[in-house]
């Protein structure tokens, strides 16, 4: 199984910490060697480091452990080859551009035959389900909403129908962010922690390395952390209910609404008919 | 002025020489310190660097110098802001999907009241004159050809057109690369050179620094190198005609047109007649 990490703060914050103990997954304490990536979003640009390869000793994966890039929003993704070879055009996080703002998107799980077709508005350029998926999703949402982003509440209620949409052909447990919005579909295993006053210390699952935050942090920061599997061994971490979909803003939960996989075909999805029933 | 750095070549090659004469003038031996990027295609896929500082002190463009990224198709900016603020989503280059494959693009020059509409396929992130160029260029294109890429004629042709019409409202040199094709349009300033058999040493302008390229290649290796102002200051570089257009491929000159700047508003074009004429 790939492995998922997102951050959502309310002021630019690094993942130096967290990356240090997520990276050693890729190919140290476990054994997703087939490509890493990370997304930070700073203002509307995003900076994407990928690789086709393991962390461990990698330098670009020593850069961003030691690099300090403040960000809202991050996404990052170690790769277990399932589905689509080894080569940078299949390693996580993708990204596109809709409504003027850039989206970052990880998966984590297999879909099985999920090939509605596509209008060739987003086209996957390499052969993942994860990028098709991505792709198809992002298609939907322009198909639905047109040229002008949606609000909050619709944006939402269209990613929980498509999940559910999607997730009917396979696990389906996904990070996606539009820069401003960190989005967590849970189908079999995701879990967060919201780190807040009264901050304390924290200590990395995969290494032995303790960060006092009191020491990094002012009163009002707040930020949420979301990973497949918890990176510290003695916070209170949440673990996300199996077929939810989460919005975070600000680091806080924002939405939350139970998803129903594969039960939503709705007028105007691409999803012939077969597939959906 | 922003400068501009492209390679292409018929075997994986690294940039790391040609980009450390090239980063010095991020600050060092010129004042272009508003952000900088870098783009790697790896097979199909793109490795995008960005920093939205100068590249001197820059611990990402240290990484770039060092590490060897070996790459078929490069694409290198450094930024001195005119119209856009300095800022990540303003930092060339810029990156889309189209037909499936991702495109790089970085604009050297100012383009003026150049505003056509956008049908909202392609639709700028940042606010820069050149991030909207591209996405009107990227339209035009699926506006034309629909959802297959056409031939490489018919694609260098409409290029050519499109480069022209673009050119009217300002100085337009650009490279842009769908991780085949290397295309450069010289409006004032751009040279390139081949390295080929018999390779021999290479010295670099912004800095004192040799190599010599007998011990890096093979007898085979062809790589075309074109910049802003020569990075060498042995080498026989070959300024491009002004108003040209030029296809790189396999390091290689493959295609070559004059671009009448202006001149074709073709049916189709988005761009509306008081702006053409």
């Amino acid at each position: 199984m790939c492995q998922l990490l997102g951050m959502n703060s309310n002021t630019p914050t690094d993942i130096c910490f967290s990356f240090t103990g997520f990276q050693a997954r890729g190919g140290l304490t476990d054994h997703h060697q087939d490509g890493w990536g990370i997304a930070f979003f700073e203002e509307r640009g995003v900076r994407l480091f990928l690789e086709a390869q393991a962390t461990v000793n990698s330098p670009v994966a020593e850069l961003v452990r030691n690099y300090p890039i403040h960000s809202l929003n991050v996404i990052s993704h170690i790769r277990k080859a399932t589905l689509g070879r080894i080569a940078l055009e299949n390693t996580h996080p993708f990204q596109r551009e809709l409504w003027g703002r850039y989206w970052i998107f990880a998966h984590n799980g297999n879909l099985r035959d999920f090939k509605p077709p596509l209008d060739g508005s987003f086209t996957p350029v390499g052969d993942t389900d994860s990028e098709f998926a991505f792709c198809w999703l992002l298609q939907q949402l322009r198909n639905r909403f047109g040229r002008e982003a949606p609000g909050d509440q619709a944006l939402f209620d269209a990613l929980r129908t498509l999940a559910g949409e999607i997730g009917a052909f396979g696990e389906f447990n996904f990070l996606l962010c539009d820069g401003m919005t960190l989005y967590a579909h849970c189908a079999s295993r995701l879990a967060y922690l919201i780190r807040m006053t009264p901050f304390g210390h924290a200590h990395l699952s995969d290494q032995d390395l303790t960060v006092d935050f009191r020491e990094h942090t002012h009163p009002n920061d707040r930020v949420a952390v979301i990973a497949t599997v918890p990176l510290t061994d003695n916070e209170a971490w949440i673990a996300l209910p199996r077929g939810t979909l989460h919005a975070f803003r600000d680091g806080a939960p924002m939405h939350y609404a139970e998803v129903e996989t594969g039960a939503e075909c709705e007028p105007g999805s691409s999803l012939d008919e077969k597939q959906c029933e």
